[in-house]
């Protein structure tokens, strides 16, 4: 019989348990495709277990503490003692990648993520090993489940933000404290990953403009639904003139779009290419099973053979001004000559209107339109302009928009 | 400089050229990734140039030949000799692939083929390497694009199928002889692959039961969309009681399941297993550029690093008679009672009615419904005894459905 692989686990909550218990379950088959069965030698938590004891008991570290601190340090320190390791940290690849992955170049070892980013959809390993020569110019996606799960919901049912919050939290699919999901840190962290190697460049979370959904009003949703539009917190990271543009933002497609019957904590990527058109990949974001699962996978790659690890090979600055297409809510005076007002302030400054919805009487009368792309800068100074007209009974609302219909 | 790694290239067709042209086009981000920078010495046609003389210049030999002979020989000569091999042809897999691995195997050399099965999508490198050690239960999809277009472009314009496979051959969709996509032999070949991955039990062509779309009428297409069910031509590879089944047909899903909106030449493959509940890939299917980026997908991970070959773990049986909900078209006289006879016929093989279109009258009266999943063997019993009842004015007509409806 071969020597058995230990496995070093760090952390040992929801997903170290799913992974503890898969790797007892699938050992059998890991042995069968790799020819080494996989036992678990000690789990560190964040009060129990010694990182040393464990390291040097282990053939391979896999890392489930989630944070950056003692996350980083103890990844580090695995990497220079020769041991491979796997981790579905998207915070620390996001905030650590370039020392992570040097540390893992030098040491001659795998350093692989596949959990990090849209759980159970094998999406890192697709863009490093199967598009890892493609000149990749967009990945995009829904990369949070929280906040899809969130938005299916509040425009299913027409309930505040607030309320299906509650709902989500009590059905585990948002956490106590949600801010990291609603706020888009979260997908701006896995974007970060993902623009990293699509585009071979450096990419921190710094570089990612996010934005979250505390905003959105169920108002936009039933007014976007007349559009035939529903709303995403989208993750998109493409290259533009001259350089490269990370970010995350509620954003309406309309309903021919891949991307829109992707609803509940579902996550899904679209990668473009010129060599490859679009391929998209679904499945579910979390979840314990399906990150173990994908931590598992990651573990069996490195037991089946050597493979680079990731090295930037250019380094593309960030393009802050950009085009968009927008939905631009308005509550105005019910008065004539409004909409003449405001669409030469649009013309003005070179922005043209897809389409209009005009709604309400007295003082419930409202615009609510669709502005084909521009550059966001000169939206910005249009919907300001458009702030100050008297005819404006509260402050503009805008959300960003994936012009594109499919048939 | 590093050595350049030489590629013989087999074959020099719309996709070998696209080939030859991507490698000129990515040879520094090939070198980029891998340290090697790849070029093609000499491309063998069916009627030019020597294998042997190809063989002895090159590192690696990409056979992209189709059909069985000679890219066998070639394919197991290469492989003798040493030389790992990416291949696209998945006649040669789904028929020779135990022969083929076990020499990949012996020689110690790897056998990649990601761009024998939907082109752009990495569902072979997703199976293999994400998923190889998952307890896959069902793979399944649309895995031809021709026939989709041609379904899709029926269901939109109502036209019979001899018109629109036309226009499929006009714009390049069908080939000249469309005989092994429309009649689901190319399907075939596919799922005798990924079943054979999923599942790591020797497959080939002949375990798999495959139907066209020849016989598919606009009318059963207007009759299924009042029923809400669109047509696609489904390949399903999945564990059944004591084995597996592995099939090609025709079926009708509901509009909210994932495959229902892929239109038009796209391919989609679903996975599904407990751990990962169920993930989704959908691309373009086929396409010069697009194979052609499969392909050098495979050479870039033979030069990053080694992989093991597929092989076997156990050896399960094919199922014949398995379970599935079914559409019936009947033609029948305009006749009080007629209804209460079929479901009487129903009912005594104890397949259960899901819905009813009643539809015409006279002459023109037709009753077409949705049974409930039921043993194939006992509905094919069921539809012969009603086909001999004398309100009958045609051949019953059946059409597999999936019976799953998503929100």
């Amino acid at each position: 019989m071969s020597e058995p692989v230990r496995i070093g686990l760090l952390g040992r909550g929801t997903v170290g348990g799913a992974f503890a218990a898969l790797v007892s379950e699938r050992a059998e088959a890991v042995e069968a495709a790799t020819g080494r069965r996989p036992e678990v030698v000690g789990a560190l938590t964040r009060g129990e277990g010694d990182f040393s004891d464990i390291l040097e008991r282990s053939d391979l570290v896999v890392e489930l503490l989630g944070g950056t601190d003692p996350a980083r340090q103890y990844v580090l320190d695995a990497l220079r003692a020769g041991r491979p390791v796997v981790t579905a940290n998207k915070q620390l690849l996001a905030q650590h990648g370039e020392e992570l992955f040097a540390e893992a170049r030098a040491a001659g070892v795998q350093l692989r993520f596949e959990a990090a980013v849209a759980g159970a959809i094998p999406i890192i390993r697709v863009i490093q090993e199967s598009f890892g020569v493609t000149e990749i110019s967009k990945v995009f996606g829904i990369v949070n489940g929280t906040t899809n799960f969130i938005l299916t919901e509040m425009a299913a049912t027409g309930a505040p933000y607030e309320d299906v919050l509650s709902r989500a939290q009590q059905l585990g699919y948002a956490e106590a404290d949600p801010t990291d999901d609603v706020t888009g840190a979260d997908a701006a962290a896995k974007m970060a990953i993902l623009a990293r190697l699509a585009f071979h460049t450096p990419v921190t979370l710094e570089d990612v403009a996010f934005e979250g959904i505390e905003q959105v009003t169920p108002d936009d949703l039933a007014y976007a639904k007349e559009l035939d539009l529903s709303l995403k917190l989208l993750g998109v990271a493409e290259r533009r003139e001259g350089g490269i543009s990370v970010r995350v933002f509620p954003c309406f497609l309309y309903s021919g779009h891949p991307l829109a019957p992707v609803g509940g904590p579902f996550n899904a990527v679209m990668v473009e290419a010129p060599a490859i058109t679009e391929v998209t990949m679904s499945g579910p974001g979390a979840g314990g099973p399906e990150t173990a699962s994908a931590v598992l996978g990651d573990v069996v790659s490195i037991l089946a053979g050597d493979a680079p690890v990731h090295e930037t090979r250019t380094t593309l600055p960030v393009v802050s001004d950009v085009t968009s297409s927008f939905y631009l809510h308005l509550e105005v005076a019910d008065r004539p000559g409004v909409l003449a007002k405001i669409t030469q302030v649009l013309g003005e400054n070179e922005i043209s209107v897809k389409s209009v919805v005009q709604r309400g009487i007295g003082d419930d009368a409202r615009l609510v339109m669709v502005v084909h792309e521009c550059l966001e800068s000169r939206f910005a100074s249009a919907v300001e302009e458009i702030a100050r007209l008297e005819e404006l009974r509260a402050a503009p609302r805008s959300i960003r928009v994936i012009e594109e219909e499919f048939v």
